[in-house]
């Protein structure tokens, strides 16, 4: 079944996305809902009756994801729903809990439609996708996928010494391992951009291929301090200058690259950072996304002979990969399906790119995945300013409706 | 009287820089010496007890500004040799104080020469040159030199909001007003040179002429934060590149101006300073200097002239200036008879400029003042490795004692 004149209700999603801004909402309109904290047990709570309300059955398992069931004809493995409730601290009201509300809406919808689907269907939300008060990001969905140690994970600490599996317990969001998602049809995920492209081309949906590869470097260069008024130009060792340069340098080659490559340096120190003093020691951080692994070891050739050139200054540039990670590319039939569904819906859309990490991406180690993006006004997000239209929003829940209609009919 | 066989005693000089050093000294044998602390009453103390010894009778005026003076055939206004005894945290063994030792020195040599002078000789404490318990720097020598008002410099506080007034007092040298310098024939200083040139130049002593004029710049560039991995390059309006951008090109036309000009970026913050998130923000402060007004102006132009271009991304640039100061000079017959006096002597010695400031451009307001520079091991100060050797501090000595004498003889 795949009946285009079932439409979600637009109204009773814009209703359920304030009711979840509430829990934790800033003086700016925005949301503070760190994960496992009174906010977020306040929208468990939330999200638990709503479903409770409409029939489904609530499950939680030893991480505190939350697995809401709609039964299918069949007991089979079902088609996932999911993303996340958790925000960073001063963040927006979309990002992740759009997903949640999305699957929420899409089951009300399935139940006043009386749809009985092919195998079950799920609404999940993923415990801790932000990594804001317990790093790191997409914790849960990381141990369900075998890629994080659960004991490292639950151990890990907030600011104030408590554990990650103590404040879990706090809540009462301590479920049963047996409940863990371990196989499914499909996880689908929808999720606001996060970027400008949506919004500056004008287009409603996004279908998400991959999640960048990317890679992080901490650079670190030395140089000497001196005083800024007794040292000659020609006798200085400036850390500071020094890296202006190597940066600079770095720059040319990476745009030179390829046009989709991103680079950011997002951190800059500078000791001792005194106007008076020749700076020695300038570390920064740079990070580069993009979808080719031949292009990322490109950049990363490129940082590795980072040097400052001794005719300039007697400067060290010493290198230290932080992390990296391969590009994730979704479920090919699962892009095409959502890329169909949302052209016959009329509404335009594009293929695309995610440079933010996702739960989806761990998720699609053991399940075909697939994500769609709805526009984020101005590129905004972790930001109060962070802004879907209501009408985007709904756009993007229609299209996860026919997508779950169109697997379980 | 300017017999060159009166020298000054080497040894006794080492002894009496190591007595000084002991009062603060720190474990990388340093110094630690704020204005107004335990350690600097020890060392004025001391420096009254030994000026006392040698039969010259210790004035301390109100600013704590302490005056040993040899009496002499007139009572006309004296010739002052002068320096501090304070010094920055974990600073030098030689900053200030070698012109203070110096002094002492030199009235020892007088006294056990039976020089009985034909004005008043006095070696002088500076209170408070290195502002840096008590900004700013110089403080004495410009309420002395009616650069500063007396009141707003004593009710300054340092970290602990103590006042200046509060620390002088609780030291025991808040001294009489009428006690302050208000006229003397010449201000002598032998200071550290605090740069590497002499070194490097192998020279022993530097005439100095004057201390350059400076400007001092706060630069803020403003862009837009937004998400690292999401952002397309070309949709960016990232702080950092674009301050980047305008550093370099200031730094290029800077070079450009004048092979003496010396300029600096030593400090530099940037928002939000997290790697995964687009600057916002940058603040980088950027000071130069030069002897020449002109020189100057046209670092001021190049300076307010930063701008980004609107081709490359949405940034603005806003300029501050933060202070400036225009060169002094010093009195050019006491530099010509400090040169000659060090040839006469044998010593290598050049004509140079002095990029730090010292108490003597103050007192140069009002009284005739010249310094003699010494070299500096590296350049360093204020620095625990700060160095100068015994043999140059001695040859610094003899030409302010030989200085003495050609005044007063």
């Amino acid at each position: 079944m795949n009946d285009q004149k079932v439409k979600i209700n637009g109204a009773r999603l814009q209703r359920s996305l304030e009711a979840f801004a509430d829990f934790g909402r800033t003086d700016r309109n925005g949301v503070t809902r760190l994960a496992l904290s009174e906010e977020d047990k306040q929208a468990r709570d939330y999200f638990r009756s709503c479903c409770e309300e409409i029939g489904l059955k609530v499950k939680v398992d030893d991480l505190g994801n939350m697995y809401a069931m709609l039964a299918g004809s069949s007991s089979e493995p079902p088609v996932v729903m999911g993303s996340h409730l958790d925000s960073v601290k001063k963040g927006g009201r979309f990002d992740g809990v759009l997903g949640v509300a999305a699957g929420l809406e899409v089951m009300r919808t399935l139940v006043e439609n009386n749809v009985t689907p092919r195998v079950p269907v799920v609404v999940m939300n993923v415990t801790n996708e932000e990594g804001a008060r317990f790093e790191p990001s997409m914790m849960a969905s990381g141990i369900l996928s075998g890629k994080f140690d659960k004991d490292t994970m639950t151990a890990k600490k907030d600011t104030d010494g408590l554990t990650f599996l103590e404040a879990l317990q706090s809540i009462g969001y301590e479920g049963d391992a047996k409940n863990r998602l371990t196989e499914a049809e499909a996880f689908l995920e929808l999720h606001i951009e996060q970027g400008p492209i949506l919004e500056k081309e004008d287009v409603s949906i996004g279908v998400v291929e991959c999640v960048l590869g990317m890679v992080c470097y901490e650079i670190e260069v030395s140089g000497e301090s001196d005083h800024a008024g007794t040292t000659p130009m020609s006798m200085r060792n400036d850390a500071l200058f020094a890296a202006m340069d190597v940066m600079t340098e770095a720059r040319g080659k990476l745009a030179a690259l390829d046009a989709d490559l991103v680079y950011t340096i997002g951190r800059v120190n500078v000791w001792p950072n005194i106007h008076t003093v020749i700076p020695n020691k300038v570390v920064f951080s740079l990070e580069a996304r993009h979808t080719s692994a031949d292009v990322i070891a490109e950049v990363e050739k490129i940082i590795q002979d980072m040097t400052v050139s001794p005719q300039k200054a007697a400067c060290n540039v010493s290198v230290q990969k932080l992390w990296g990670r391969d590009t994730v590319w979704f479920d090919p039939a699962l892009c095409r399906t959502f890329e169909q569904l949302a052209s016959s819906l009329g509404y335009s859309n594009k293929r695309m790119v995610s440079g933010a990490g996702h739960d989806a991406q761990f998720m699609a180690s053991y399940i075909p995945s697939a994500m769609i993006f709805v526009p984020s006004v101005n590129g905004k997000s972790h930001d109060e300013d962070e802004l879907t239209s209501w009408e985007d929003c709904e756009k993007g829940v229609n299209v996860l409706l026919d997508a779950v209609l169109t697997i379980v009919g």
